[in-house]
């Protein structure tokens, strides 16, 4: 038995994966929206590694609040070009001065670690954009109001107090749309984009489940350079379609049907070309948070947390942490449990207790035919009651990367 | 009978009312994403009007990205001062030229438009917040990629044919909670503040239901210039907190506790004393479609769009039209039928057909003791199709200011 | 005598009067690099009352770079609009944090007080222009590398030493030339404007003498809210016309030529027409520095200085100062020494000696018939002793506004 | 005899070698003045190929407006860093979008041409800094109210007509002490930096002749990642301090000392040390304009444009192209006519008339011992004329980057 708040409930209502109507959505990579999480987040991590390389523990800041403004481009066959830079404004609170216990002073370059994170993250993931000239990257980092946190650091960590109420909430196991949306758009911008170059990052796939049918709906983003005609476009066009009809078919049984960049109008010429491999190109503008939920999906039929999670501080958000974690704790639960067939983890927090131990964490079981939530109750108890003990370790995955965040 | 696909169906769930935990959060009017919301819904109503009076119906465009940068203040007994201003970045798409049939050209101001907006906005609201030295406000309106809308104009509208899939959702009655935390922040920054100039503008309150306990907790910014010292704060939280209170049990009969200002330290003198009336004078950056839904509040216990409403164009931005009217559905059928305990209404679009014909609307209910789905059935689902039939009316009330986004 | 390093010496030249050609310019209130000129002299008269204010002494400054981007407008007779805004950004370095000798801290809010000295400036000279809206001013105040300057406190000046090998000349009297060029320019845009709003702060005048023959070319734009058509455009140029002959002809008694506006073309409808009353609106940018010089001239056959005295700080500046003050020293001689035709004053400072303790001053003298410098050099010597005794006045009389800088 | 307007006539001074008195200066590569002038002008270098390029002709485009805000650094022996970056905004008018006579459409990407060439301005000159880092480079420039100029194209030239009243100057030969003023600068920012990378690009380099003493103070920015300690840096002073006195020996028999980093004070630590080689990093801001003129001097000393040279538009900009070309006149008038001790070329526009017919084209010339004016008025005016004739050249040689402005 544990000390924590733990309770093991049924949910009053039927899992996803066997609702009428299901509707999944995610932004990829290179959706504008998608870049101003990236970016927040990358930040996010640059900022918590010097802070400890530096300092020796993470210091006050939260940099989730990156704005892009859409540039404009005159994508062609065979190679077009950026008319108007995309503008993208990196917007937070950091700490750039302090004073450690023994008189030491840091100044510490916040805003160039945020551009140079800024700048090897779209290095890494747009080849297409050149950085500085294609996209303008400009940075405002304040100083914030908050007290030092100094919770963790390479000592170790100790648990943080919450300081906010907040809520997370997270989900296991995926449905099968949701495997497909999420995979489809993982691969494709991942092993299919690098034998593919012609695939640019902006991809996003909507789904939709009625009953046993599921359609698939992609816009991707084509890369001008590597498609010198319409027969190209064309044959790119089908290659995406078929490869995501392939993952489709290795996740579901269901029938499928994938419809790729169907607002396309080939007899006028109206297609999803670009430049650079992003609708920030021409006329689509994003910020952080707008988009897909901390799973990495937007999910109508389950609950989901406003909350941005990328770019937050991983040592103290407590809404970052509660929805990484509930997702962490669920999907361990399914992992190690069988019987159940829709999980749903929610953790609310309690002002002035320590972050592991909230207010509340209730888990929200669909059993399988045959298992009854008495049965497995105190396994999923446990596990939960595990994971909360080991919550700093959400904040070192993040810092080092481990987590996705969108 | 109708012609639309309209579903009328029990819902799979208790009624929130009836849930064990609820959580409901309402960020208001002064809190920083709040603004941006305010301030990115008035430019898009400005710029709607401008194309109306001008050309005669509303032209392509979509403000729905608003970024605010947070200053720096120094806020003091009697009255402080803004050290370093706020920035706010007004950001999005919108068509600066056109020539209509008769080859008539025109050049609409849109920045100067939208700059207009957003002081008259600020100006109204925010009373203590000096347009262009407290807070600077800039703007980028790009043009816009998409085609130009003609479908609303001043001779009637026609209704659009649906370009994306999209989703909406509304749910009504809201329960007692939920009622609370709105209706309190609304009257704080309505009829209480114009007698209680002390109480600013960014007022957040956090509603939490445990059975039949409610704890409310507001987090309210007082403004410095009208309090001289600790004992008139005081005064201030504790009238804020009695002004609550009353509110709450005028709505339930469950018993309420009201938490105001509680990370206070008197002590310490650490309050919540602000010079402006908004925590974005130091520290608390904001965005647009960051914090509370249509219907003016965050409800994990209920679906929500993640779409922000705020700013989008109100004629053909089909994520804002469904999620108002799916709203101002729910609200109809409950106004009109009885016997529903609560009642979410989904709207889901289907890319090429008028949007008055979604490819989905369903009603999911959860009936009063004693009644049946199929005894409402009929009335629910006349009332869904009488509302769809009339779409474009939501696009004129928002145009007209009347329906509110966030 | 006097040990400061005086020379007064005869010029190698004829007087400017006596010179063949002669060309003198300005740009008016109104020329965009004007604006920027007057409004890093108002910040920079805002920041030094500021810092004597709280501080009791003037702290470290610079703020002489004023970058305006131009906007777009559609000027009509009868009244047009700002299209795009002018943008508008005050760049230089203040002190915002303070720690007097008795360690009390003073948090200085330097770009609030640079935003409202924008503002009263903009609203004191530019009526036609909305702060904010029709302009918008956006302000990046960075941290200074210079040291504290204490020199100039309200108990009194102290002489503060030259950090810098600077430069200043100054000459008098005017030509007639220069005095009908800049008398024109502030009689319009003073009693003349006041009497004719369609007269904007705009006005750029060209004064060139061919021997005895003067032409005096004055660009003027017209605000188009008070002129409903063509013709009362040209009776408003005619009157300008008229206005400055007066001007020049109560100065000379050579011939005057004036032509307002001669780029216009009826025909063409090509005229100078504003809707703000500056070429900022549409095309123009400008910075501090690039027009007049500190006696408010532009003057290719005299001695100019390079240096930008707008905006600097008038404490330890010694550019400013120096080009003041070598302005102030010459009028002074001339008015009190007779028989000078022509007075050139140049000081040039001494790296680490106090400034009235120049490495160089200079008099250089074209005589009148009939006097030789032996007759004056006493007088001369003398006064420029007396007003470098006094320079820690032009400090004072630049922050009270009383010396004009461009 | 030539139809143009030519004069020779005996300036009315003595040679400024002759004078007794005389100031030079020198803003190198690296001030952040000088910074401005070299983006403004690879900008409008490259904008005029651009325009060559794709339209055949250049366009109408205008971007003499840059402005530099400082960063902060903190440099330190062996390797310092840059807390906030340098931001840099490009400002100018230039032609986004044009039909030909054809009616083929071009959208010229000016702000990703402006981009470009400021990216590789920075990164020919300024190895230390970081392109997107360690200085951010935005860019506004909007359309121009100017008529288009299609004067110079592929094709080859036609004289454009003056469209203003503006003036050049140009002088030759150098004195001896603005030779070494200018040799000095271009060969430590040359070879002497190619051998010695601690060698900062700030150089600012005055000038001080009285009689036959030369005065020649360096300030250099040393590069903190070169130099491990004091003793280095005091080495590389000392090297400095001896190669700038052997240039200056090599260029006079007049007797020179050479001071370098005067305003160091090694007790203290106070030393010019920089991280990035130039003083932009840490509060010193900077604009097109204000330093160099066209020569690449300041000469308080001799008659100088306001004229801000560098971005202009060298195709119809008439002040730019007067001051480019009256220089060259004078260089080439002393290098084929013996006898000539100062000689001052200048240029008066006449608006309407083409630019190789000025209004008046003066030069005053300064004769040799035993040389009289009337000797040499005919060689002189020969090839005044014939340079003037030659006008366009000077058009051609500035697109190709074979005239420096600055």
């Amino acid at each position: 038995m544990t000390e924590r708040n733990i309770r093991v409930e049924p949910i009053d209502r039927y899992a996803v994966e066997d609702q009428e109507v299901e509707i999944v959505e995610r932004k990829g990579l290179g959706h504008p929206d998608s870049i101003c999480d990236g970016i927040a987040e990358s930040v996010s991590q640059a900022l918590a590694r010097t802070y400890l390389d530096r300092v020796g523990k993470v210091l006050h800041y939260n940099t989730d609040e990156t704005q892009l403004v859409a540039g404009s481009a005159a994508p062609a066959f065979g190679g077009g070009e950026v008319i108007e830079p995309i503008y993208l404004l990196i917007v937070g609170r950091a700490t750039k001065h302090y004073v450690d216990e023994d008189g030491t002073e840091y100044n510490i370059p916040t805003e160039t670690v945020a551009l140079r994170a800024a700048r090897d993250y779209l290095g890494e993931y747009f080849p297409e954009l050149e950085f500085g000239t294609d996209i303008v990257v400009d940075v405002k980092l304040g100083e914030g109001s908050g007290d030092l946190q100094e919770v963790f650091s390479e000592e170790g960590a100790t648990v943080p107090m919450a300081n906010d109420t907040s809520f997370g909430v997270g989900h296991a196991p995926l449905t099968e749309t949701e495997r497909i949306v999420l995979e489809a758009e993982r691969r494709l911008n991942g092993p299919y984009a690098a034998d593919n170059p012609a695939v640019g990052q902006d991809i996003k796939i909507m789904g939709k489940r009625e009953g046993d049918h599921v359609d698939i709906t992609v816009a991707v983003a084509i890369v001008d350079s590597y498609v010198e005609g319409m027969a190209d476009y064309i044959d790119e066009v089908e290659g995406v379609r078929e490869f995501v009809t392939d993952v489709a078919n290795g996740i579901t049984d269901r029938t499928v049907d994938v419809h790729v960049n169907t607002a396309d109008d080939y007899d006028e010429g109206a297609i999803y070309l670009t430049t650079t491999g992003t609708s920030a190109e021409q006329g689509d503008d994003g910020s952080v948070g707008r988009g897909n939920r901390a799973n990495g999906l937007i999910t109508p039929n389950r609950s989901m947390s406003m909350e941005a999670t990328s770019g937050k501080n991983p040592v103290n958000h407590i809404g970052k942490i509660y929805n990484l974690l509930s997702t962490e704790i669920a999907e361990s639960v399914v992992s190690e449990v069988d019987g159940i067939r829709d999980l749903r983890i929610r953790l609310l927090s309690q002002i002035g207790r320590p972050i592991d131990e909230p207010h509340v964490a209730d888990a929200h079981v669909v059993t399988a035919d045959g298992v009854d939530v008495a049965d497995i109750e105190d396994d999923v108890s446990a596990i939960v009651d595990r994971e909360l003990a080991d919550v700093t370790e959400i904040t070192r995955r993040v810092i080092d990367g481990e987590l996705t965040t969108f």
